[in-house]
């Protein structure tokens, strides 16, 4: 790993999907001029996270990708585009991905844990949209091994641990959590899983949309290996940066080693870890 | 699993030992007058958490538990034990117990991953004292199905999940953070640990001894499925109570049903579940 600028962009999405991917273009733009390498977007960075809106939205074309790719290109940064629709065999995922400078994708990722809840004042399914991935990987590039997760999966932690054993030290999550499941859970899931992984890991929600029936939780956080926050917005539209230094996961992982007091003659986790995406 | 109290006595172990256990029994007693049916102690129950004494110690005969199986039976309430040093064949274990109200051990089990670090203001080797355990286990009785962890092992996400995959619904952690890692990590880690295998854990420290060179954490806490604190101590010697009801646990389990959405098709955790300990 080395030493770069991180960019988390918490945008706000509207209902007008055009604009919202004009904006987001222009953040990208922007966290590039401030000196970010890498800049991560949210969980369907281009629209409210409405299954019943996103489902409509599934039929149309979208050049959301092709757009977010050209700006990487042009800028000349890595960028995690957040999750878009995917329609792919017949089926639609919530798929991330990992773009290089050249404006390439360089690894892919598909939600593999569907939000079906029913919570009080919050009911959800996920699952009536997408269709959940169908494995995990990480890639090595020039800023070092980064692993993709979207959202819920965090919840999951053989999710984190298996990118973690692929020898993940940044871990890159879209995510939408929500004014029920945000206070209770988010901080504390997220730097969990960066302590128990010994990674940096970026939370990145889209910002709280009053007129949308889903409210995004908001408080993107970029985190260390020690648990530490480095920087955290609030609930509005906002660019965050950190410096990421990777002395902080060397001198962690030697002084507390987790990853290398694993016992395992004990357990043992496996997954399925060949799909690249792409 | 039925609806019950839960005593956590978060004692204060002094350099004297048979001071340590009296005060120890008379907790145990507090506590089942007050109406706990299931007493939890701290990691090294008898003994300040120093390793070089604690194995100066180790030579010395040791009734601790033989008084604690006692008192269970006598007090006709479930205690764990918290932890006490183990010789076994040749080797010293980190070992904790689980005493039915009529004395008998109904599970143990020994620490599996040990506490070797090197952090700024803390080293400790507890290696050069103990030997790691070798599998984990849980057990069903009147209370429901619990499982028993040691401090550092909650670090390691695949121990708890283990437990819960065997059925767990209550985990019982014996621990003694201190000032550095737990200000930094106590509260997340357990946290998350209930709400991702969820089950109700209780995290039960020694009290801070400002005379010992390893300062506790104290702050023992009972957690419930969904990640609420029920019940929370001090730095100092404290017994603290809380209902345990099986309906949270329940609700949490179909609104949140996170352990029937985990992907056992994309991923595998395997672990040594066969010992008992007994």
């Amino acid at each position: 790993m080395k030493p770069f600028t991180i960019a988390l962009c918490q945008n706000k999405p509207s209902y007008d999907k055009q604009k919202n991917m004009g904006r987001v273009l222009a953040m990208l733009d922007r966290a590039a001029r401030r000196g970010a390498r890498l800049v991560v977007f949210p969980e369907i960075v281009n629209y409210p996270y409405e299954f019943d809106l996103l489902k409509e939205k599934s039929s149309q074309d979208d050049n959301s990708l092709a757009l977010l790719r050209e700006q990487a290109r042009s800028r000349k940064v890595f960028v995690c585009t957040g999750s878009l629709m995917e329609k792919r065999d017949g089926k639609i995922y919530n798929t991330s991905y990992l773009l290089d400078p050249q404006g390439e994708i360089i690894l892919s990722y598909s939600k593999t844990h569907l939000f079906d809840v029913d919570l009080p004042a919050l009911t959800a399914k996920e699952s009536a949209v997408f269709s959940g991935g169908d494995g995990f990987s990480v890639v090595r590039c020039e800023l070092g091994t980064i692993g993709l997760l979207i959202c819920y999966d965090i919840r999951f932690p053989e999710t984190a641990r298996l990118l973690s054993l692929k020898g993940a030290e940044l871990i890159l999550v879209p995510a939408a959590f929500n004014t029920v499941t945000g206070p209770a859970h988010w901080d504390m899931t997220f730097r969990t899983r960066a302590v128990e992984n010994q990674c940096f890991l970026a939370a990145v929600s889209p910002a709280r949309n009053k007129k949308s029936a889903y409210r995004a939780y908001g408080h993107s956080l970029m985190i260390d290996p020690w648990g530490r926050v480095l920087a955290r917005a609030g609930t509005g539209e906002k660019i965050i940066y950190a410096r990421l230094d990777p002395r902080v996961l060397d001198e962690t992982r030697a002084r507390l080693p987790l990853l290398r007091h694993r016992r395992e003659d004990l357990y043992k986790l496996t997954g399925n870890m060949d799909y690249s995406g792409l």
